[in-house]
């Protein structure tokens, strides 16, 4: 399988969307190799990396740190890995793919028979050529991950065994970056760091949410962007810890995983399910067929917006991503690699998530000026002059949508809920009501 | 094919609706075959027609005349139109369908090629024997309407064209009656008048509605009913400000068109949402199998309940229909003729309106005079005396929803909604037991 | 057909839910042959019968004593009931089936053609060979049961008939049960006594109530449990009457009819809809696949949780069964035996209901004392230390759920409504989180 750096062939995608889709591609591309773990060295390249394109402030907290119920943990450095069976072939090698040491394994050097060694590897056997992603972080284990039917293929006989690991003392680092607006309020973009060869979860969150940081410089906003890459768990609980008395500021906000293939869009509620995020991504579309996104209630179980909602914070931040985790057969595998991932849906889902901020940005509340009966929207260039069958489209219907609600009573994001219609189609009719004079911007509405 | 003015088959239908039904049809079709445009001679005799049932009052306001955001047109006189081809035959003749000729076309008297002449020809392609109906109210234009496999056997050539119509001062007119209730308040039923040879939409309306009319003077009403046959969108928005200071009259009404076929029934509900009218029509029935109507949420887009539901009024206006506009293939094509609307369903329609009136009028709060347990119903020939498989008739389980139901907290319409069963089957069954002496009427419920 | 006595096949059930279901099993065979009706010996025979069980209370209460609308009727005394074909050979014998009478028949000891027979014998055409059951309690009638088949081989002649039955003063009894918990709050379980020889409606409840009422001697419990076993409607009625002034310690409270099938389970709930009986059920699960209950809202049709849930009364009581009464083709027919009802399933609804009481009995608040984020569940042995792969088992969730929701404001029952998981497992997992310090027990939620 040749790997397509760009995607060339003919897009119903607007053509910056697929600009920027190539761009996060490109940037998936080189994060995609590196070993990353919840501390170390992977994560302080990643960091660096990200660093080429946003001034990203780096955090680097020691092991030993206590966090809440947690402690964070030595740091994990790995030198090599290999398994030789009894010829001395190397038939399982950390060089070929970081996936086949379990993440955080202790140090070993030993030899042992098969049948030991089996009880220290993990495979799939219903995905038999697959090699999963498994961890150890808060335990001292050892282990290897490989294809299922690699290890059918090991004989029987003594096994060379090499982990050439340490834990010591260190850091846990994660990255920072504010987009300032004319607000004391923050949004928090949330992706997660810690995953090591693994493309769609989540270099592809990771690309996404710093070109977008990249991106939105030359845009003034009301908002405050916060742009957060920390590990899973212990990464947004340190985060969290070190800035608890700032939290207050936190007025939105969503986690970013899995936006690089073609699936869903799926939105995880915040816990309290009614926030402005989550009433903004039920209106919002994705990709050339314009789907709605699949809405899911919260759930406890899932990335870190499960550390954002625990009942301590209770933050009103979602989880927004394509395929949603766990539900696709590449999850935590080998499968999950630069061909799984593509630029198109990576513009997509960057044309959603600025959706969505616009969706945040742009929440003003009409006034019909003209409120006894419809206005002549034909007088206006707003409306066809023969009639006599359905002239529906969405702009006219948006138009309508609009008129008819702009009673003082309703926001976009109000009139774009009740007529079903996307917010940003809603958003663009109301400019050009506004600009005809028939209504009026009354300010912003729930922000 | 024959048109036949009377239903004659064996129907399940009430003898009264059959009866009902073939009166309606038979002035729809005195209606069908005039030109009525949203001014005009058409208008002024459909009224006049109208007139022979009832003691309507004609309006007649003068072109020019400002209504909110719209001025009053021109009238529109049409004395012929037609297209003679190359040979000097006529191909297109008003006077063979009023549907042919755009509706207020300009005047043209010229020769063209048939190259130029088909600009301005409407075909529908995927229906290529009908004829569409299309209008031009608010713009310059000319134009004729015809079946698509006509147009497709026209030679090349030079076409003459003859449309002999003026614009020219006049007036806009429409209908009122009012049925006189015993109350102040007022419910409003409206069918638009301005559509030419369209069966469906909306002879059926404007003859249901006048037929009802007739038939209400024989009952005395708690409400009054305002019955206005006017010219879509144009004909309510006048009527609305020539009526504006009176408006807080209007309790409940809605839109009635299409009514003629055997589709749906479909009501929409106003822009309220939980209107009176809208919770009466969830709970009615239509048509010998006693559908449930199909229950729509106010959408802008639709006839003039539009205009009654704008922001500036908000009036608890609904639409009725049988089979919903747009969405059944005769829908504004020449298709939609006294073929299409058969007495039987006209007669189920006007039972359906009917009904709603009941509702309207008699939705009395019951109190159960025998609230601790069920009473004995079989002492009072209200149950069946052997037992032992289920009695659960429509009728039984009206009697037990009501005796259930009836705390002094809950209206008929209350106790319909809960059970689910139809408003006038709980109306007739606590008519029963108010005889029986096991409810007492407190008065009525929402009004 | 054998009939076995114990399930003996291996099952997926707790052990001692097998052990349960089978006690329940030889209880139901005891009462299965008992001729009952709404007053007279069998009832007081079947009392009899429950009286070997716990300390049952039996009241007896006079023909013509007033109830609410109703009167206690006399007394109805069977002393055999039989029909003689032409050739003296008896066609239709009670000895064999109490069914083939006429519930509450008057007496009859007559010569007549099979015309005229006819019109007093019920069958059911289109089970031909099932004798169906049917009651004439209120009125004066005459009449047998029995198959189609049967009656299609009668030969025309005189037929001699004999009623051996009497109408005479006597009582109406009923019995009752009663387990005292710490409260004065009283759960009131009902189920009918009334139905001759039909096995899951309702020897099944009549079973397995009795046998819960002995299960229940050796715990202690806040709701006190009030067991009342009654004839259906005018034994309701008739409790009620007694015991109207001390309704009000009546908390909540279910009929049980039906429960040895292996259909539904089926839930309907109170008049009130929401009581805490209401939302526990729906968050119960029942039998070895853990199947939801189906929810039905309540309808003034079915058992006598109509005359609890009366509007004099409005108590929140609901209805459980298996299969919903008049959906099973054995309902009310000589095919609901004994081979009808299973010890499994009767097993299956104990616990069901055991769990229903549990759900009541141990509603409590818990508190997250880590609310900063997750606590680090693998320090507390509730957390696999292995990751990557899905981990989310029922008790995992379970945790997660609890700990997400403990914020002072949900009990228990909140949080499995919201997450939408059984409440036994909420419960057992709040019970780990608890034992493990992660929770606080704040005290009891709703009671």
């Amino acid at each position: 399988m040749d790997r397509k750096e760009d995607a060339t062939e003919a897009s119903p995608l607007p053509q910056d969307d697929l600009v920027m889709g190539n761009a996060i591609y490109r940037l998936a591309c080189r994060l995609f190799p590196l070993c990353r773990s919840i501390t170390g060295q992977g994560v302080r390249e990643t960091i660096g990396i990200l660093g080429d394109y946003i001034a990203i402030e780096r955090h680097d907290v020691p092991s030993g740190t206590r966090v809440f119920d947690w402690t964070i943990p030595d740091e994990w450095i790995v030198r090599g890995a290999w398994v030789k069976d009894p010829s001395g072939r190397k038939v399982i090698d950390f060089e070929k793919s970081n996936l086949h040491l379990l993440n955080y394994s202790i140090p070993v050097r030993r030899v042992m028979p098969l049948a030991e060694l089996k009880a220290h590897i993990f495979t799939l056997p219903a995905q038999p050529d697959l090699i999963p992603y498994k961890t150890a972080y808060y335990t001292d284990a050892w282990g290897f991950c490989m294809a299922h039917a690699e290890l059918m293929k090991l004989a029987e006989g003594e096994y060379e065994i090499c982990i050439d690991t340490e834990k010591t003392a260190g850091h846990l680092s994660y990255g920072e970056y504010l987009h300032t607006g004319t607000s004391g309020k923050e949004v928090l973009l949330y992706a997660h760091i810690c995953h090591p060869s693994l493309a769609n979860d989540n270099c592809s969150g990771l690309a996404l949410l710093t070109c977008l940081a990249a991106y939105m410089k030359s845009r003034k906003t009301y908002y405050s962007y916060r742009f957060v890459f920390a590990p899973g768990t212990i990464g947004s609980l340190t985060w969290l810890a070190r800035n608890e008395h700032r939290l207050a500021t936190i007025a939105q906000g969503f986690v970013v995983s899995c936006v690089g293939d073609g699936g869903g869009p799926n939105y995880k509620r915040s816990r309290r399910g009614n926030a402005l995020i989550d009433r903004i991504a039920a209106c919002t579309r994705c990709g050339p067929d314009q789907k709605p996104l699949n809405i899911a209630d919260f759930s406890p179980y899932g990335y870190d917006e499960r550390q954002f909602c625990s009942p301590g914070f209770d933050l009103p931040v979602g989880l927004l991503q394509r395929s949603a985790f766990g539900t696709f057969p590449e999850y935590h595998t080998s499968a999950d690699n630069l061909d799984f991932i593509r630029p198109e849906h990576l513009g997509s889902s960057f044309r959603m998530v600025k959706d969505i901020i616009d969706g945040l940005e742009s929440n003003w509340t009409p006034l019909n000026l003209s409120p006894k009966g419809e206005p002549q929207l034909s007088k206006y260039g707003l409306f066809p002059t023969i009639g006599g069958h359905k002239v529906n489209t969405d702009r006219t219907m948006a138009y309508l949508w609009i008129l008819n609600l702009a009673d003082r009573s309703n926001s976009l994001l109000d009139i774009a809920e009740r007529s079903g219609m996307p917010f940003a189609e809603i958003a663009a009719a109301a400019a050009d009501l506004e600009k005809a004079g028939l209504v009026e911007n009354l300010g912003f509405g729930e922000r």
